[in-house]
């Protein structure tokens, strides 16, 4: 039994909560939060607490703001008739980051997962549906992750949206840049040779 | 210029000052508090003020404590007469577990470092020598850690303490158990073979 005092073991408890973060981890990261200056200390506390009171999902899209409607939804230099539906608020970070796409974004906030007892109601569809019937976009593009549920999701919501004349597109699978085809699985390479195009 | 909500980027800079927390990590975690049950971001925000709060050295031996004195210093069942000299809070952690010490702690808060202008008054050095001089010990184990300026900061002590007739004793060098000695550099495989005793 070591003796470690309440308050830190709380924290450590708490810290360890994290994903990705161990319970050796989180001892290391608790001692350091006592040992740091306590202003940096109060800091992280007060951006953790002013996060969940300022954050909130944007109305129109679904992702993370603090304003309403969210800084790309508001956006006038964007166009309105894409919209590039993903499954989560960093998903949009990863997508902005690419510097590809100037369309609108719909966050689903999920994918469909009959396991865990994820079904299209539990997503933003129905949101997405309404932004699709009201008319005014020629194509959404289904940038959901490319696993089961992603792929699931996807099929989904291009049967669910098929009737109302809009282009439903998927993200293309394949070799990823920079990649070494040797360590690349079996089932990308597939789908990479059958999405091959002409050069 | 990807647009994140500014309580967001601000919560990620902070998380980002955590040791071994890079810039993608952060952000990760930082979307993960966002999207948590509130209560669990909210614990951890309190978990951190609170430890903050009640947690200070404790003024025996150093360590992180939540009552005067710790837990160890306080504890009667343990040996008065022999004192470990620890560099952190967290390496009286280490010690503890490796239940093979019975008796106090005295912790440095740090390594002498003449290139980080710590010299000795910064230190916990003066403390350890009053406790020395009250009396009642017997030995004194250096046990900070096996890099140069806690050699450095055992040697110094180690002379410091030479004339107040008590043991200096600093921990063993050399094979971790376990290892493999292929893999250990041959500092430690020469200190390992400097201190081989008898079987």
């Amino acid at each position: 039994m070591v003796p470690v005092a309440e308050p830190i073991s709380r924290l450590s408890a708490q810290l360890a909560r994290l994903p990705g973060v161990g319970p050796k981890t989180a001892q290391r990261l608790a001692y350091y939060l006592i040992g740091a200056p306590e202003a940096q200390a109060m800091e992280l506390a007060e951006a953790i607490v002013l996060a969940r009171k300022l954050v909130h999902h944007c109305p129109v899209c679904g992702s993370y703001t603090d304003t309403s409607p969210c800084a790309i939804c508001k956006d006038p230099k964007r166009d309105d008739s894409i919209i590039c539906v993903v499954q989560d608020a960093r998903d949009v970070l990863a997508m902005e980051k690419a510097r590809e796409f100037n369309g609108r974004y719909h966050v689903l906030l999920g994918a469909l997962s009959p396991m865990d007892n994820i079904g299209p109601d539990e997503l933003r569809i129905r949101e997405l549906e309404e932004r699709v019937k009201e008319g005014g976009i020629r194509e959404v593009v289904l940038a959901t992750n490319p696993d089961v549920e992603g792929e699931a999701t996807a099929v989904y919501i291009a049967r669910l949206l098929k009737d109302y004349g809009v282009r439903i597109t998927r993200i293309a699978h394949g070799v990823p840049i920079g990649g070494n085809l040797e360590y690349i699985d079996g089932v990308t390479l597939a789908r990479a040779l059958l999405g091959r195009r002409d050069m």
